[in-house]
């Protein structure tokens, strides 16, 4: 399985100039790929336009080059940090409505995009899914990610013993918001087995089915769940 | 305000040899250390005996000595980690029912005991409930906290905005299970801004309610919840 990053067609997400419909020219050459390099292609995100709106949207292909899930991201990034980043990703982009799951034969995936991983309810709602692997394309900033992109990687991964892998752009100075970089693969234990620097590269992790199994019989959280007390209930669409 | 590790008067809190009744030896101790240094007294937790059953219970104590909140550990830790640690809590100690808060001229504390850290549910309830200072009293082991200790006590934090305190006994190679120790305080933005070694030590940490504040107006993650498409209902008793 291959992962892309975050609005990993355009610069700038939010600049509706990048926009293209699903299926489209990004997505011919992703869906091309995965079927040349017989691999699951998770083709980070793109802006999507649809409907006369735009959305920031997550494409998977399999080996056979077939689009199997679309996702796009359901938290708008809206935050001012003086000094750090501002960002108001609701003006231009519109929310997805849907979580999205999707089957391979090592094991079911979940995705998110970027932001999306700072609502542990989403996980959970993952997991209760059937998820050993959840993916989040992302592109945190400088100041969020040297703050959270690890700690939101791992807590993820632990919390719900399973894998995560956030997946960023290199860092570029030059643009806009610059990309912390940094994507790494966590596993059920909470413990980070692969990671890039902030320069350009490949970051290979191996995700082991029996290992997920392994941890949650070790320690079964999921079945320790209060539902007494507490219950974390799915209202999405689908 | 001060606060003591989890099974703070035993060696052992599955043992009922050291179980108390509340009010009871103990906790007229911690009530007069409360009173004697004019200051809240978050006293870890001890076993609790009542109508024939064992609890994991912390005390707070206000500053004129007064029991002001109960809070009965909610999450058994049952868990198998072969090579690692094995505990089996539900064999023994029954599970309170209840969340519990109090509240001090600095801000609303909500409380957990050690295990109950893992589920990111209860955090969650207490931030519904008003909370800027989440208190755990632990004893995690060396396996489990040297995994997971400061990741689970920072991404509470980050994820909740809030402060998060975890406060473990020092470490003794001489007792059945060994603590990991290394007391930390992280803030609402996950850093941690206090931290022990494994040594018998006092760490001190300064809690703002206006940078909690001020972290949830510039990143506003509670109103940017999608209430459409989960909910986290709260069930318990109070």
């Amino acid at each position: 399985m291959v992962i892309l990053p975050e609005f990993c067609n355009s610069p700038n997400g939010n600049d509706a100039f990048y926009a293209e419909s699903i299926p489209g020219d990004s997505t011919a050459v992703y869906s091309q790929a995965a079927q040349d390099n017989k691999v699951f292609l998770v083709a980070g995100s793109i802006p999507e336009r649809k409907d006369g709106k735009l959305y920031n949207t997550s494409t998977v292909f399999n080996p056979e080059g077939s689009l199997i899930a679309k996702f796009s991201k359901v938290f708008h990034i809206d935050v001012d940090i003086p000094g750090g980043i501002t960002f108001q990703e609701s003006k231009t982009i519109t929310a997805g409505d849907n979580l999205v799951t999707f089957d391979t034969p090592y094991c079911k995936v979940g995705l998110g995009v970027c932001y999306d991983i700072r609502f542990p309810e989403l996980a959970k709602l993952y997991v209760d899914r059937g998820c050993q692997l959840l993916i989040f394309p992302t592109f945190f900033s400088v100041t969020t990610g040297s703050a959270h992109f690890e700690l939101l990687t791992r807590a993820r991964a632990a919390d719900n013993q399973l894998y995560v892998a956030t997946v960023s752009p290199a860092r570029d100075e030059t643009t806009s918001v610059v990309a912390w970089g940094y994507s790494c693969v966590a596993d059920p234990w909470g413990e980070v087995i692969a990671k890039a620097g902030h320069e350009e590269a490949i970051v290979y992790g191996d995700i082991d089915p029996d290992f997920v199994k392994k941890i949650r019989s070790q320690m079964p959280l999921t079945k320790q769940r209060r539902a007494d007390m507490y219950t974390v209930m799915d209202l999405s669409n689908n």
